[in-house]
């Protein structure tokens, strides 16, 4: 018999793969039928005009793959064992299937969930961005870390091919440790800190750990989407409780029995709010009495524009219900997805477990790096600089809104990398602004798009805009401004 | 008043800190009352023989975190706001607890779970160790990766600072698809992609589409306990199915409804065996009929020793139901963390929502060198070298282990990195044999310590020792096995 195969010299694969596959598909579509009789190779290989090892080849690799065998001196044949009416076989387009044969129903798909946003979708359209929680990209410390990597990279050993802790590296977990005591006033050990894969991952843990279907869990309100959508996703009852300028408002948290509370106490996300200590004192009562544990989401609470940084809730807790969660994708830059939890000492074997059956753990040579950046004190001196970048833009960025618009609303001065700005009445909706402007080349953001939802759907929310400064020159900042200006300017 | 503070010079943080915490942690167990009048800082730096600006400093920081407040010419106040009795305070070794002030039970810890075996607890013990599945330290390409790190490094701009795309970057996604079309005979797109922090997470990734509590799922007897136990601590109600010399037995795969059947069938973990085509066929004729689908993890089937790697079960699905998953932890190392899933279509949105919502996307430079590494045509060189060193030491493993007990009954030789050793019915059990061959410094496993699991209880499996002989010289082997035979002669 004459097979058909055509194969394409500038198809990209090789010859001898082509074969290959045009004979093997052949067989799997039935047809080439069980106990076909196959050309020589010398004839297939004239027929094709190439090289008959070539064509040897291509029948080695069949024949290893038990889709033909040959008996010698007599000849290459199709395998005799392949199920002659296989439904997985057939060519799902080709028409005349057999009857009475019927799929069941293929298992659902159990997820129907929604994730937040994490790029922002517009970016190359736009000159000007005040996308938020983004690090200035020339301020991520590209000699250290050439330095750190070239020097752990030769020194690798079996850690870039091996396992390590799935908790983290011993010697990163210590270095955060010693950070954490006296920035955050958090006195932990080594062993409550698991490093993950950005601060996200370490909601899935704590979720893993407290939410089953029906577990009531309180956020802020408005808060960020990949908690909210997250807790959902596990069945949490999700009851957001309102934040004011001091954040949430404590009165308004529920007296029943709830699981947990996710709250971002350093700068509110989305509303910038810092939660005071009486606050945070009182955030720790009710979780005793409602037998809640309180997750601290510290993303950005790094950059405080006035004095130290906060002592974290963490740091009051004298009763072991506060999981903290820390990240240095706002600190250095989300593209290394470093982040860590301190959990309470209860919770740490099953947090530990969790992880391991989440990934087996951390990429080593990332976290031998972040080790010695911190322990060396680079950190220290890296947030030392960008401390000042960030304060003088956030100050250009008020003052380009007060010289443009004179009196304004604004929230979250005290520390971070974004602010809220609560528009006039007399202004459109938020979204409204973002498409106006974005149409200038300007990136400014309403809630949602900015990665923050209101559960309450509160109608407030859809007249804050968010603007994240952090990775905006102050030249930008004013021409930014000025646009957004023009634009509304425009629009009226 | 006289505070009570004592500084220690030599304590490792800044006396400043050390005052602010002393006061700090005096104001929260009620040691200084609100409203209490606090030396001036003139007269607290003589009283501690520190400088006032010391004492100024950790004032400053009192005041901005709320725990004290100044009033001009008059004195500095312990703040008033504090809640008096707040249980969140009291130190829990305290006695005196108020009464009829009872907490609420905890929210309980809703996990019960375990994770399995990662690194091998015993490793700095031993001398010649056999672990599995542990690439060659000396086979990392430290020369290419240092190469394209410091390309990549330096042209990172905004990578490394911001977010990427959440399902893995498309260089390596499109890399990635190229690759697995000639290799694996899958032909995929990069949309169908997802980059994952190594196959572990892959499994999560499939554990939120598909399974809830009570799903049946279907895995190999013995299989990997890291799908095993993830699969059991989402709900899944585990069907396991006994392996022979040709993979999983498919007349004992159930005919009822399930949900997805997880294997191993390049190289069966731990076993050894390679799944026949006429078994692949008749197992994704058997999804068809139950509606399941097939999660096939193809953890070292780039190592093939004989011919070319096999067509994956993927590659002859018509039908969309197989999940792929591949990694480059056995290829490359597994401390980069580095994996993917390949789904059919309809599971396109909802996987990258999950991995989205699970960690926000993977570490950048690690994609673009890998993305890079594979598409210069480095990745299939650096297979072709490793394969060769693995062929070799396969080869002195077995003869090794001929010489020193004769006939051996050995399965896995056909590909991967380890072999399994059915044990002579006169031998001890591999547990005990294990233990015997630690005390000579070498490592042998039972399948149990080897990550393995059996769940149908089978005694064979207490005979099986699991053999990883790719990061073991041939000196090594040699002596290792020499070893291990002295080691069972004298407890003999």
């Amino acid at each position: 018999m004459q097979l058909s195969i055509s194969t394409e010299p500038l198809g990209g694969q090789s010859l001898q793969y082509q074969i290959f596959e045009s004979i093997r598909q052949q067989i799997l579509r039935g047809q080439l039928k069980s106990g076909t009789l196959l050309p020589s190779t010398r004839i297939l290989s004239q027929q094709l005009g190439v090289s008959r090892n070539t064509v040897v080849r291509a029948y080695d690799r069949l024949i290893a793959e038990d889709y033909i065998f040959t008996i010698r001196t007599v000849g290459t044949f199709v395998n005799a064992n392949l199920p002659e009416n296989s439904m997985a076989l057939r060519d799902a387009d080709l028409p005349g299937q057999i009857e009475g044969e019927q799929q069941t129903t293929r298992h659902p798909i159990l997820f129907e969930g929604q994730a937040q946003v994490v790029e922002n979708p517009n970016r190359h359209k736009l000159v000007i961005d005040f996308w938020v929680g983004r690090p200035d990209p020339h301020s991520f410390p590209t000699k250290a870390w050439r330095r750190l990597m070239l020097h752990h990279l030769s020194l690798a050993g079996s850690n870039l091919t091996e396992y390590s802790d799935p908790a983290g590296i011993l010697e990163l977990r210590q270095a955060i440790a010693d950070y954490l005591g006296p920035t955050r006033g958090i006195n932990t050990t080594p062993e409550q800190i698991i490093i993950v894969n950005g601060s996200q991952e370490a909601l899935n843990v704590v979720s893993r750990l407290l939410i089953k279907e029906g577990t009531r869990v309180v956020t802020e309100c408005p808060c960020y989407q990949g908690a909210a959508y997250l807790f959902e996703s596990y069945g949490a009852q999700l009851k957001p409780v309102p934040v004011d300028k001091s954040g949430i408002e404590i009165e308004k948290l529920p007296l029943t029995r709830t699981g947990l509370a996710y709250v971002t106490p350093s700068h509110q996300y989305p509303m910038g709010a810092t939660l005071t200590l009486e606050r945070r004192v009182r955030l720790l009562d009710w979780a005793w009495e409602v037998g809640a544990y309180i997750v601290e989401d510290d993303y950005d609470g790094d950059f405080r524009h006035h004095g130290s940084p906060l002592t974290a809730v963490a740091g009051l807790d004298q009763h072991g219900c506060v999981i903290y969660i820390g990240t240095f994708s706002k600190s250095i830059g989300a593209g290394l997805r470093l982040g860590y939890l301190v959990v309470p000492n209860e919770l740490v074997k099953p947090a530990r477990t969790i992880k391991t059956l989440m990934d087996n753990g951390h990429s080593w040579l990332d976290q031998a790096i972040l080790a010695d950046f911190i322990s060396n004190g680079s950190y220290t001196k890296h947030l030392r600089n960008i401390r000042h970048t960030y304060l003088t833009r956030r100050d250009c960025l008020v003052s380009s809104l007060h010289e443009h618009f004179g009196e304004v609303q604004l929230s979250g001065l005290d520390g971070g990398m974004h602010i809220a700005w609560h528009l006039p009445a007399n202004f459109p909706k938020a979204k409204e602004v973002q498409a106006l402007v974005q149409n200038a080349g300007v990136g400014v953001y309403s809630l949602e798009s900015a990665a923050a939802c209101d559960l309450r759907r509160n109608e407030c929310s859809d007249r804050i805009l968010a603007l994240g400064y952090s990775s905006v020159s102050e030249k930008q900042i004013r021409e930014g401004v000025a646009r957004l200006a023009a634009a509304l300017d425009k629009a009226a």
